[in-house]
Parts: C-alpha cells; sequence; structure tokens
C-alpha cells in the first residue's frame, strides 16, 4: 500500500469543489491542484482555500493573472504532478479530457453525465468497490443512480429485493445557477420512459430488475425519490428498515421529528455544521415506510450536489489500491465527512 | 322525465362559482342561487353576472347589504327555492349543512372534501352513475380520485387492470390564494403511505386494487400522477391508449406536440377559449406512455380545480333521475361545457 496519493482535480464547480474539500480530509490523499476554465468568483475561492490553482489552457491562464488569480501553471503542467484525475467538468465535456488524461498516463475518475462506455466501469462503494480495484478508470454514476444503487443493494443483501419502480422529483437547477435555469410554478416530465436512471443503475448491477420514471419540480434543495417495490416475500417493516440500517450511508428521518420536507432536512445539515449543507447519505422516511403484503412503499431525499463526494474518494482509493477492502475505505471516507449510519441525530 | 331542475349552490369559492357557471349552461337545469359566507369581491362577482345570491346568516347578510351586495335572502330561503343543492362549501363545512338540507326535505351533493359516510355514496359518472339514481345524496369525489376513477376504470373496462400504484405530485395550493397558502423551493411529502387518495377511490370501486403515495410540489397550475399498472396479461401500447380513448373525459397530450410540462397545458387551455383556462379531463401523455411486458407506465394531469364539474352535474342529473342513462348524461355534459374526448387539438 502507498502512503499518500497525489490527486488532480480538473474541473472546480459544484462537484469539483466538494472532491477538492474531501480530497483535503483524507489522510491517504494530497490535493495537487485544481484546475478550471472561468476566472471568476468560483476560482477565486479556490486560490482563497490556498489550493493550487491550474488553467484549462493559456488562454484561460492569461484571463486568470488579470483576475488577479495566482495561476500555478495549465492543465498539462498540473497532470505531471498527480497521480490520478478526478474529472468535474460540465457532462459531455470528460470524454474530450480523457485523451490527455491517457496521454500522461494517469488513472481516472469520471462524473455520472458521462457514458458508462468512456471508463467501461461504473461504480458505486456498496456495490461494486471490488471490481475497480486497480483498473485505470472508472466513472461514478450519478446522484440519483447512486441513491438507488444504494438502497436497493440493501434489499438486496437482505435478500429481499425482486424488482422497483420509482418515481424521481428531479430538483430543477442546482442552488449557484437558479437564475439561470430555473422553471417556477411548474413541473417538467422527462418525455420518456423509463427514466435513464433505471438502466444507469444497471450499468453497476445488471441484475437490479429497475424502471424509473422522473421530473423536473420548481426547487432547487434536493431530489425525493417515491419507490413501490416487490420482495421476494412477506417482510415486516422492522425487517426492511434493519436491511436499510445495515447501509453505510443511508440515514434515517422522521416525520414526526419535523423533518417533514426536503428544505427541514437541508436546515438539519447546515445545523450540523456540514460545509455547504451537504448530505452525503440517502434520507430515508422511517415512519412513512409502509409494507403491504410482500409491497414496499418508501420515499427518501438524495441531495444531488453531495452524495458522489464519499463515492469518488472511495473511487480514487479502488483504482489506486490504497485499501483493497471496500467496507475498509467506506468507514475511512465516513469518518473523514462526518458521515451517520442509520440517523442523523 | 322532468323538465328543468332547479339547483342551488352554497359555498361560491373554487368549485362552487364553476358549478353555478355550469348549471347555468344545462339546457335541463336551472340555477336557484348561490350562497356565501363572505362580501369581498368573490361574491361581488356573482352579483356582477346576475346570479341571485344569498347570504349564510342574518349576519352575513348584513355584511353583504353593507358592501352593496344585493342580496336576496338567505341560506333558509334560498332552500325553500330549489330542489337540489350542490353544497361546495370548504372542506368538513358541509357535514354541518347536511341537516339543514335534510329538514328542507331536499337532494344534496357534497364535494370530495366531505367523508364518504356523509352521504354512504360517492359518485363518478363512468363509473357507477346508475347506483346514484334516485338517490337523496352522494359525494362527487375529489379531483385525485375522480382522475383515478377515471384511468382505472377505462383500464378495467378493457379488462387490463390488475393492480395500480401511482406517485402523486400535488399542486402546492389553488392559484386564487397563493398569496397565503404557498410553499417555496421544497416539496412536503404526505407523511403517510398509502394516501387517502386510494382508498377513496376504493368508496366508489371497491374492487380496484390501488395503492397511493402523494407529494406536495411548490406550483399551483395542476396535479402530476405518474403510475404503474400491473396488467392482466401482456398488451400493446396502442390496445391500451384505445383504452384510454374509449373514456368519454381523457384526453390525450403529445410532449412532441410541445405539451410538455403543466404550464404548456394550462396555456392550451386559455387558448382554447375554455373559462378559467379549465381543464375538465384528464391530460394523458401518449408518447411518453410504455408498457412493458404486462407492466403499465404513464403520467397525466388533473386540473383540480376543474376536473370535478362535469362529474358533479351528472350526479345532479342521477340524483334528480333528469336522466336514467350514464352516457347520455355524459354527453349531455360534454356537450355543454366542450368537453373533448381522445385530443384536445
Amino acid at each position: 500500500m502507498k502512503d499518500k496519493v497525489k490527486i488532480a482535480v480538473n474541473g472546480y464547480g459544484v462537484i469539483g469543489k466538494r472532491v477538492a474539500d474531501a480530497v483535503r480530509l483524507q489522510g491517504d490523499m494530497e490535493l495537487s491542484g485544481i484546475c478550471d476554465v472561468v476566472s471568476d468568483w468560483r476560482v477565486k475561492v479556490a486560490a482563497h482555500k490556498r489550493y493550487p490553482v491550474f488553467a484549462f489552457d493559456s488562454a484561460s491562464q492569461e484571463q486568470m493573472a488579470k483576475a488577479g488569480i495566482q495561476v500555478q501553471g495549465t492543465l498539462t503542467d498540473l497532470l505531471k504532478s498527480c497521480e490520478l484525475v478526478v474529472d468535474c467538468t460540465p457532462k459531455k465535456i470528460a470524454a474530450q479530457n480523457i485523451e490527455k488524461y491517457q496521454e500522461a498516463r494517469l488513472k481516472f475518475i469520471v462524473q455520472g453525465g458521462e457514458k458508462h462506455e468512456t471508463t467501461g466501469h461504473s461504480f458505486s462503494a456498496e456495490n461494486n468497490y471490488d471490481t475497480a480495484l486497480g483498473r485505470e478508470s472508472t466513472r461514478v454514476v450519478s446522484c440519483n443512480t447512486t441513491s438507488i444503487i444504494r438502497t436497493l443493494t440493501a434489499l438486496k443483501k437482505a435478500g429481499l429485493l425482486k424488482r422497483a419502480r420509482g418515481t424521481l422529483l428531479r430538483r430543477a437547477t442546482d442552488p449557484w445557477e437558479s437564475h439561470l435555469n430555473g422553471i417556477i410554478n411548474t413541473l417538467v416530465p422527462e418525455p420518456e420512459i423509463p427514466s435513464h436512471q433505471g438502466p444507469d443503475a444497471q450499468s453497476v448491477d445488471p441484475e437490479l430488475d429497475v424502471i424509473t420514471a422522473a421530473v423536473k419540480v420548481p426547487e432547487t434543495l434536493s431530489h425525493l425519490h417515491y419507490w413501490n417495490v416487490q420482495l421476494t416475500r412477506e417482510a415486516s417493516k422492522e425487517e426492511v428498515l434493519q436491511a436499510f440500517s445495515n447501509s453505510s450511508r443511508i440515514a434515517m428521518i422522521s416525520y414526526g421529528d419535523g423533518l417533514s420536507a426536503n428544505n427541514t432536512v437541508k436546515e438539519l445539515m447546515l445545523s450540523l455544521n456540514r460545509p455547504y449543507g451537504d448530505m452525503y447519505e440517502v434520507a430515508l422516511w422511517q415512519d412513512m415506510l409502509k409494507v403491504v403484503g410482500s409491497e414496499l412503499f418508501f420515499a427518501y431525499l438524495v441531495d444531488n450536489q453531495a452524495i458522489v463526494i464519499p463515492e469518488t474518494i472511495d473511487a480514487i482509493r479502488a483504482l489506486t489500491r490504497l485499501e483493497e477492502n471496500a467496507q475498509a475505505s467506506i468507514q475511512k471516507t465516513n469518518a473523514a465527512l462526518g458521515i451517520r449510519q442509520g440517523a442523523f441525530i
């Protein structure tokens, strides 16, 4: 096992800035630097945090310098100083960067916006850490897919999962850009059923019988999923709750505790001093959960900005073989990020 | 058969004002008057339309007179001049009025906010018109339940329905009061699964195997339902669409036609010169609808302000035996209100 692995983060947006922060919190990782193409407040924050800042190319390097940002060089320079790149550039841009990573003979991780084929492997820590060990690259699946894998894997491990059907209420846009892409006073269904998240979950676990439908809703806090699961047999509510609680990144919330909506759960995360009010866990309503015969009904929240961060950290450990054991990596990540298992409070 | 039946509308709110307008459009009904307790713009509109206005009691009569509204008398007076009362007062108030209707030996209809037990009969035109014939009273089920009955009855009549599971996205509040009860930037799940709509649908048709979960979303236009239905057998998409099209109050919409969200469908209704932009039909996305083996997935919109209006008109005909045949009543109502079957445009 190595001591510390040097990590570069390419793309310092919603995910990239969180990955950079998370890398800094791991005892076995070092942040070589971050790279972006813009030169506004977003990158200035990175400089303010004393993260080594690199520019995507010489043109953006010039812009950053003009904006008073201390630039260490370009992406090419950054790639010389690291062992693994986490690509957090916008959807479909990563595909163009991959060639550079491969030329520099670097391991790399892309995010869920990219296609499975870009790496040939899709990652979710509790489900398939082992198959990522030592690979050159992987794709950390998207926020929604991550939540699906976590919850259905928990049921699968308990021998309860037969078939899952979900309706996904997707936050309209991310908070930082809600002045640009917001919708108000309407709902926007995705035109096709199944929506992409079901098939995407199968890119991690082809055995899952899962079909999803999705709709955009006018809020920016988190996604909300409603599930109807056909169990393999009749089960008690307690048995199902126990299956979920065995998962390392599912935490229970209670309507009866006043956690009755997305905003209250967000406020709880802020009250727990989470950075950005981030919620890495799937927050599952335990009192709402209902078992009817061999059918299970439940709902949970997904923080689309945060849920993939611990997964990305685990993916780094798997690719670099920093840690051979999935649960050992998960426990390290959870401890570093303050992730709660079972319940938040 | 009688010639014209005299109808009173008690409660001139979101539903009451629409029922009054709809009664006026029927060749076999006459509006005796409307009754309310407030004396602001809402009732002034009724006076402006030259509807006979009655006050709930002498205190409200005095208030109305002060506000310059020409008042014909109190509810007691109105009840003397009609044969049937449609109660459109707020949730749970109707239960207190029923005694008055019974004392006046009047037939009456209550809305879906009341309990099934208040009348012992719950009504949805295409499902159980016959069982309401000549009854003293009935309850027109709520907007969501009406849509559930319509769609599931269509599948049932085609011999396709086995089991239905739905996720309901409920508009946060009605437009007229959205300055009072709105939610912004959050989602509010109902604390219990199943939500009340599933059992409510069984108050009309106990045979339905239906379970629902519901969540409030920050918009005011309409409800959006997502359904997963277990069919009795494998079926083609065309067969399912045909089953829905056989229903008299389901109209198809297409994502491919630009009708991609609640707001565009609302704008279509306004463009069709519907009063208030009302949509009496269930608007079902035909291109989104998907059949996977013997499972059916689909989504549709429900105009919570309008969908029960034609049902209420049919309920009047059933109770008063103005029309013995369900389809004959439905066709009269549909013609009077301009309801489209199959497609809007």
